[in-house]
């Protein structure tokens, strides 16, 4: 009688060829999500599902045109080129709130990857170090020996102690999971300092994607991004510096 | 065996003319309730239903005469005069206490609106500046262009930044969930600084809504209450202002 | 094929004559859950049902010979002179734990109760003031305005403004939702100051059950309860008085 | 529809003679987690079903070769000599988030002990007492006054007034809940600090163990573990010490 705990909405249901699942939710850095999104407007994604449940924040999002949407997770897919597979994308605007949610939302999203005979999953996300870095790299957590050996190929990094804690929400969810469902999943992490937005860490990542695709992606957008980002962290430590100085001075003084 | 974690009493099973509904719960400045609180005094609103749920605080609240109630929330008619929409109101003590809670208490009562065969949606709010403000626009939000449109035509602000983290609670589900049930819904958010019961701003959104349903409103008791809340707030400005001049002193002393 | 979330262990299902409930589980200064181990001790009361829930600790409690007994609520029962109305008592070690679990315990006590034709409720509990107090009131609510007015003549306390945000907890949803089971009820509420286990203020309570229920107590014991805990207030009072005598002089020093 | 609350997954289905349990899981100092774990080191148990849950933490863990599992529960068995009972052991990443997951997983474990035909049950857990301790004691409780007794033979410390606030968790839950399925148990708890995982601590428990179940086990592993823990604290009080004396000579200066 009353709603369901989650709820699917097609617009469509794609017929897809030997499909592969990339997800990219908000999470450290929003890394994942940057990546996912990034590769929908590369691969000029359609989105084919809206998933809505009570495990998300109970909220509305007003666009621009002043309509209102429920906050939710959305599905997408891309076509490829003639003998590649294609792609399905999950990206949103919130994980579930709670444990139980976050199983539970993993689970309905394998079951709904299962009827799209989703065989293979890429989940996306950052892994915070606590600090700034220039080149971050792209760390790997596998569930089969050959994948782990695929991806320390393309460059992926698997270091025994990172991360110590393991992954938290629908990136590590969707690979233990998943074994149940019959499917393979790496999950890659970009490292970011985890204070800010970080689109360097997920162009990273897309990097490494690429190579795995075998699908070239530009990188303007992000790079533009990035810079954006850069300016205000710069400014950020200017006045941080700034305030220090003076507080020296007036020490001194 | 088990209560329901919603249930309602019905009083009365009123025939309605193509109803509008109105909601009005506890929120930001308490606006909303406000508002609703005073359609349902100007148009006579007579209470049908009560909803209690496991969703709200397990609490009873006590009347002047010493018996007491659940806290619940209420649903209310008033007809209209004759070729106009007769209205359903909901008001009620509290909002549901988690997301989960949240989501299946907008759902049970899209159920019992679609019964009553509700087509249109207005719900009331706050939106929360934090700051002071004396003439408080009223911001728009809806679930269709046209119905956009014509908010601009009374007046009713569509700002592409505002409110930027969407809608919070009932206010919201009702028009992101609405839209499944096939109802055109429109959320009114009057501004408020959110730090006080606001009247002020509940009257704005009441001076929109008389446009909207072409009934007259009387202010008299919301410009009383905004004038006790005025002379409460001014008082603490010259206190606060008193104990700062007292400070200066003492650290010119 | 999971446990209930509440179940129930009887010992004894007694043969109950015309029987009043009466309810005092932990809560503030511990008022009805002394008042109800009072009356327990006082009427004789014999244990015949015990009630565990997921909605309680996770937790064991161990018992001066060594063994263990999971937390739970209790459900006596006492056998009066004949005429009068047998007494249910129920007490116990915690009240849930959340809203939900609230309203399902109280509503699962409820049921408890219809089926033993319990058709009248006194609740019994601490109403905090926030400072100390010599003679505590018993301060009341009820269901039905004749309640009320019996109250009153026993020398309960019906006061507007008290208490402002209701009662919280199984003493006030049993009120509430006994009203749907057809059984009249009424809330004690003794003053406390909440800092402390109360046993003046579960007196005060008991001395008005004792008129309503026409059955003499001897309150000795919570006479030699009361006793401690001034002794113990009146040595704190000491040495917060010391301490503060001390800051002073090492000021003026 | 979705995915059990909880699920466990068998590898094994072994036939046991007369199996008695032991439980080890996280907890205070860790102590019933690394007995536990040595108890399936020294008598080479091995893994037949894991479970898993929505109850616990929504994570992966990595190993050390780069693949993930899901966070989980363990059940180990090991066969013994002739005459003697069979072992079933339970450890685990964690132990249920919330009360109402620590009752579930509780009973679901009690199930399936039920199916393998267990009739006695340990559970090991540490005392935290807040300060260093050199000798431990081990706590007991138990559900029978014949195993009370028992217990104080091979030495374990019954003690009124500890642990005050009873056993929190599973090992407490699977004493209260294996009562109502005819199981008798007893709750070992080494003395800890409460600060560190505590090698020592468990020890005791093991030692304890060993007698009950006339099975010997060696503690280099443990011992050589306590001697890493207390290198690390006496180098923490080391520094203490010195920043102490520091602070105190800045004063002086």
């Amino acid at each position: 009688m009353t709603m369901d705990a989650i709820e699917i909405r097609y617009e469509e249901r794609p017929k897809l060829v030997n499909p592969i699942f990339i997800e990219g939710l908000p999470g450290i850095g929003n890394v994942g999500k940057l990546a996912a999104e990034h590769v929908i407007d590369q691969l000029k994604g359609k989105k084919f599902a809206e998933i809505i449940s009570k495990h998300f924040p109970p909220q509305v999002l007003i666009e621009d045109d002043g309509l209102v949407r429920l906050v939710d997770n959305q599905l997408y897919y891309a076509k490829t080129e003639k003998g590649k597979s294609d792609i399905v994308i999950l990206t949103g605007d919130y994980q579930g709130l709670t444990p139980e949610g976050q199983y539970e939302l993993s689970d309905f999203i394998l079951k709904v990857l299962k009827e799209l005979n989703v065989k293979k999953i890429f989940t996306l996300g950052g892994y915070g170090i606590g600090r700034m870095i220039r080149k971050p790299r792209v760390l790997g957590a596998a569930t089969e020996e050959n994948l782990v050996k695929q991806m320390k190929e393309v460059g992926v990094v698997f270091s025994r102690s990172e991360p110590g804690a393991g992954i938290v929400g629908a990136s590590g969810l969707l690979l233990g999971m998943g074994k149940f469902y019959g499917m393979e999943s790496v999950c890659l992490m970009g490292e970011t300092s985890g204070y800010f937005v970080d689109p360097k860490s997920a162009q990273a990542v897309l990097e490494i994607l690429s190579k795995i695709l075998d699908v070239p992606f530009d990188y303007e957008e992000l790079e533009a991004k990035a810079k954006q980002i850069d300016s205000i962290t710069s400014r950020l430590r200017e006045i941080e510096a700034k305030v220090e100085k003076q507080e020296d001075l007036s020490y001194i003084g």
